[in-house]
């Protein structure tokens, strides 16, 4: 998943016919062409990295309007941090020339992070709805209050659960499992009581919690008061409303 | 992943211009063409589902030849095996209507099913250079003897201990994690102690060991006997000769 120098990040590393950028941006725009054929973009949660995309193939899928009209994209600075950041901090150095095997789990990777960094709209609006704190966002949003709004919508101890439960994802989901032996009595088909053999991880715990403490929560959070900053623009906006032209 | 009467894995069921077949055979083409072009399918152990895929952009890599010149490919079978017989046990019935992310699913199964069967061909390679039995399978292969070979090939105490680990694994990457309590003492860089709330799972665990049990070995060895059956076209052939052209 990485290569020396980054060769697959890097702007006109490989001449590749009618594109000019990195192999990523080439397989990530050759990519989101086929799903947006499939109408992966129509959906609220999917925010494609590519420009100029061709229409679906398949037609409109009706959906319920959760969200204000936006363009809110994090997708640029995503890119930046994922290559820069991310993947030093969980890949070796050195160069397997598998460019696409490493963009194929780029590509997934970062379409994850996507989805994952822009739900925080979906939690913005929840908040902006919720009775029990709406006029004091309202009032902020108002004052155009960047800080304040960002203080407002902090709650430090979900925060900390959310860290806690990742630790344990790492653990759980990346142990290796080598062990062939019978599972225990009682291991039922709810599985109480198993465990894997744990004598190594696929990737060590304190990088998947510090990824999402320096980057993942940090850009939700920048995607909330980006879109709480814009809700008061359709003051008379109700979530629900089924749209049918797969528009957002 | 699964729609009413399996739309998507019917034949013209979705009308799409310049293709007969249906949605997931397109999609499959779609995907298919995109890692073409990334030289996926220059990689011994990957086997397109699609015909008249694109050249690489990519230059070829070298990689050593392990392998007989051969053609076998149980894509078409995978793809019959997964549609009619997979997919009823792992997904609900009914139609959400959400194609392009089933037909995304399907496309990751069938790829990892096919390079994972498709493995049959280094398993029968190793056994067959594997001085112990080297001479037997000589035997074999020139009475072409298809069932000696299964015989000889089959190693059940193998099998068992694969499904009993499939099953342990099951068991703990299928399961959910809620718990944001903190990591016990002692839950180190190593994980040792730590298990999941497991309290539901997301697969039974008699469907994995049953997928693997009534398709994937199966299949693993038809490959293998296949394999073998042709071994001896090639008399002096020895794995490992370093190839700079990227074909099998």
């Amino acid at each position: 998943m990485v290569s020396q120098n980054n060769i697959i990040y890097q702007d006109g590393a490989f001449p590749i016919e009618n594109f000019n950028g990195s192999f990523l941006r080439y397989f990530l725009r050759e990519v989101e062409t086929v799903h947006a054929k499939v109408r992966r973009y129509t959906s609220p949660d999917e925010y494609p990295f590519s420009r100029n995309l061709p229409s679906p193939v398949l037609p409109p899928l009706p959906h319920p309007q959760m969200l204000i009209p936006n363009d809110i994209n994090y997708n640029e600075k995503l890119v930046e941090i994922y290559t820069k950041d991310i993947v030093p901090l969980i890949c070796k150095a050195g160069d397997d020339e598998h460019y696409g095997s490493a963009a194929t789990k780029d590509v997934e990777a970062l379409q994850l992070l996507s989805r994952r960094v822009h739900f925080g709209k979906f939690v913005a609006e929840a908040k902006f709805t919720d009775p029990k704190e709406h006029d004091e966002y309202v009032r902020l949003i108002k004052a155009q209050d960047r800080d304040g709004i960002m203080k407002l919508l902090t709650n430090q101890a979900v925060e900390d659960r959310l860290l806690r439960r990742l630790k344990r994802k790492a653990l759980v989901y990346g142990q290796e499992i080598d062990d062939d032996s019978p599972l225990p009595e009682g291991a039922t088909a709810k599985g109480e009581g198993v465990k894997g053999s744990q004598s190594h991880l696929r990737i060590p715990l304190d990088v998947v919690a510090k990824m999402y403490e320096k980057f993942v929560i940090p850009l939700t959070k920048e995607v909330e008061v980006d879109y709480l900053l814009r809700r008061l623009e359709y003051p008379d906006f109700v979530p629900g409303i089924v749209v049918g032209d797969g528009q957002r």
